[in-house]
């Protein structure tokens, strides 16, 4: 049985495959010292669109500097999607001499198209190993279930990939006779960490005979991460199956424990939900990080989507049958609720203008307006106007909802079911349909408004977090599409950090 | 099937008892949407020679409070170790009315002694829980397993606690099995995380027909932690077997999240090695965060001491051949390598010094130095000293070690064996006798030094670290035994943190 650590490449999805060159030496160091096998460095690629680093690539020095520092067989892997069999030359000849084995990931759609890249990587000599992924959704896959057979001769490690971290030992054991009835090439075993089972399923796919297992030190990796190195050593320590020398396991934990606290890979409750229901856990991360939508509603749509229901209403396309000279849009930002005595008595004065709620956090300031207001109800929002109002009074209220159908499928607060619309589209912007901002301004513009002002888009100083900036980028290209698209000046009339919101002051204008 | 979540009380391990009463406010709040059964909310304990807060005594308004917030079963807990049942109506009877079950926590050697307290907790007319601990340690408890059958009818769950969780499934199926012959007693499973076994250890315990299982939120509690309520939660929810407000769960998970990030409990590595080793996880930490020993040699010495194997070597004790007035005590601060030139100095132009490393860490700095010179070796210093020397020259050396026998064993480089020493005691000092610089003291006692210089020993500024407050203070301590047992006046050459040493400077004194 051998072993493999994969921590470079599977821990490259937190650091762009940038590693600190101290960091990768100390690796190396420790691992001479330690019962592993194999050691995974990182990618070859072709030029990919964006700065992928140093071990996405793994320019042929990476290599020299590895065979150099390390005394284990080293491996890279390819991703199946981007390399055609054609590529393998420029690819691959520069590791002759350097890389033991070469993997391959591979989405079992594509396994037919893999065996031929397969076969050419296998003509320079290298072992190949595949790596199929989405193992807790292979009884669907019945056409590359019965393809399995034909790595014989070409495959020297046949992998399954619990991508989803969602499997269970039992789930292990059914897959693993599946695939030794299809095969008697040596199967391994990659598991991931949503449910915290990766241990005791990597020990069931050892008990049933698998020829290899993948670990990364502290689990680096990929959402929830991988086993853990150093579990599977010391597992297998307690057990009597192996020595271990725990300096040099400890020598490389603490490093890659430090980084851990500043990326934060391990798992979660979003993670677990994917894992428990095998949805992609990038789609549930992104969704929950936001914060438009909540955990039970991304659950919800995302296991309907998984079994194809729509829990969508086809509701009715709002009309402007009123138009608005003026709009005042309405964020969640603090000045929203700081300055909302001024921004009443703004309101007040102007004729023909509406309110447009983006956000139901500062809605209830201005609860006393007898002006149109409209509640933009995208993600999660239907649920906290419902908690932020006891009793909400339905005269000269609408809200709006983004066109049909919707991502995470339609939640309306029962009292407002009557003034609840539809937009028909987002046109106004490419992108962002899903933004709260986008909702307000497509709807601003279907009442005709000419004139925009904005409260409560602060923006955000002091220490950002990355989902603000994204936030706060997103919001600005919002404001470019209106400005760009219809000639308007979008008017910030609290303190704001977006440059393209024009600043004025809700004092002058009162 | 039961589940029980108790976070107040295992996570108290964490927070000294003392929680937010918000954060309790909001953990009752959401439990009330989750289908958990009981929620254990404390101990009861009588008075204790320490701070320990309001979860430790569950005072009766604690106990009204959780009432009003909570819809749910409440529990308490009691240390059988520290009750009896003389204690029972005291500690109990204000929880009549407020509190379903009182759960017991057992070593198994007391078993005897906790089935009488559980007859007086019975009488009062609670659920009693019998909360077993050691479980992988059961098979050399032979009494105590011929005692289970005496539970039937005074225990209500009889739980079997993996107290290092160091448990796999199929010992949680044999250890099942072992108890259900012995009694009819509904019984209970409590997973620890070492080995991120916890969840599926519990569902193995569920598959063998458990009635109760417990769960903490984000896993808090002592050491490595419980098993996630989020986790069982979420994996019943997966597999069909319960319905689940994935929001509320969000809600009480989010501020215990918040609290990890600072508290820091979950698995590492010396928790992994406590698991897989079934050693007590208490004592590792403690040695590894002094960061005076190495993993490998409080493994070793672990492993022997459960195994009753001595790995001591009784050598020579130190005799008082030549006598030295003056000794230079070098620790492992910065300033003893940036002053490293004027010390030098300073040690060429006294007749009568010897020089005492305390630490490896700046000896190097003194290699050309011809006077003897004596290398402390407690902890791990036998390695360092040996990592910092390529060849190291016995002329005018010694090392000395604790008295024997020593908690670690016994490592001395292999070219040093022959300058190897022990203290026969360490008597100036009544405490931290495995210090490195009690035994740095003790030996220039022993030498009849009567001037006791010091450099290197800075103290810390800035940020300061728990344990290097700890040793921070442990060193004063030290300090002040010098001063009081013997009226020396111990003098730092360098700059110094440390009150009890009085400061003069080493470029004075050349």
């Amino acid at each position: 049985m051998k072993l493999l650590d994969c921590t470079l490449r599977d821990g490259g999805y937190y650091t762009n495959w940038d590693f600190d060159r101290e960091l990768v030496k100390a690796y190396f160091d420790a691992f001479n010292n330690l019962p592993i096998d194999y050691l995974e460095i990182g990618y070859r690629s072709n030029s990919m669109n964006s700065y992928l680093g140093e071990y996405f690539y793994c320019p042929q020095y990476v290599l020299e500097d590895a065979k150099i520092n390390s005394s284990k067989k080293l491996v890279i892997i390819l991703n199946e999607k981007d390399v055609r069999a054609e590529h393998v030359p420029d690819l691959l000849e520069p590791c002759v001499g350097y890389i033991t084995m070469v993997r391959i990931a591979i989405d079992p759609k594509n396994f037919k198209r893999a065996l031929s890249l397969a076969e050419a990587v296998k003509k320079l000599g290298f072992e190949v190993g595949f790596n199929v992924m989405y193992m807790s959704n292979w009884e669907n896959e019945k056409e590359f279930l019965g393809q399995i057979k034909e790595i014989n001769g070409i495959v020297d490690y046949f992998y399954m990939v619990d991508s989803f971290g969602g499997v269970y030992p039992e789930d292990v054991r059914k897959t693993f006779d599946i695939v030794r009835n299809q095969t008697d090439t040596k199967i391994g075993f990659h598991g991931h960490n949503n449910l915290q089972l990766a241990l005791v399923n990597t020990l069931t796919a050892i008990d049933c005979g698998v020829s290899i297992v993948d670990t990364t030190v502290t689990g680096m990796g990929r959402g929830a991460g991988n086993l853990q190195t150093e579990l599977l050593l010391t597992a297998l320590n307690g057990k009597g199956e192996l020595d271990l020398d725990f300096n040099a396991l400890s020598k490389v934990v603490d490093p890659f424990e430090a980084m851990q606290k500043e990326y934060g890979w391990g798992t979660n409750l979003p993670y677990m939900v994917s894992g428990a229901n095998s949805l992609p856990q990038k789609e549930v991360m992104s969704w929950v990080t936001k914060r438009f939508y909540s955990l039970n509603s991304i659950i919800r749509a995302l296991s309907n989507q998984s079994k194809g229901i729509e829990d969508n209403i086809d509701l009715k396309n709002l009309e402007e049958e009123k138009k608005f000279k003026l709009a005042l849009i309405i964020g969640g930002g603090p000045s929203g609720k700081k300055h909302a005595k001024a921004i009443n008595e703004f309101i007040d004065k102007q004729e023909d203008i509406c309110l447009i709620h983006s956000s139901s956090k500062n809605s209830q300031e201005f609860k006393d307006v007898h002006k149109l207001q409209i509640h933009c109800l995208a993600g999660n929002e239907g649920h906290r106007l419902e908690d932020s109002y006891s009793e909400m009074n339905i005269k000269d209220k609408l809200v709006v909802l983004p066109p049909y159908p919707r991502t995470m499928g339609t939640y309306i607060p029962e009292s407002l079911e009557d003034v609840a619309f539809q937009l028909q589209e987002i046109s106004f912007t490419d992108k962002f349909h899903e933004s709260v901002t986008s909702l307000a301004i497509e709807t601003a513009l279907k009442l005709g408004v000419e004139k925009f002002y904005f409260a409560g888009y602060d923006g955000y100083s002091g220490e950002i977090k990355a989902q603000e900036l994204e936030l706060f980028n997103e919001n600005e290209y919002i404001f470019e599409r209106l400005k760009e698209n219809g000639n308007y000046t979008p008017i910030a009339i609290t303190p704001t950090l977006y440059d393209s919101l024009e600043p004025q002051s809700v004092f002058a204008l009162i």
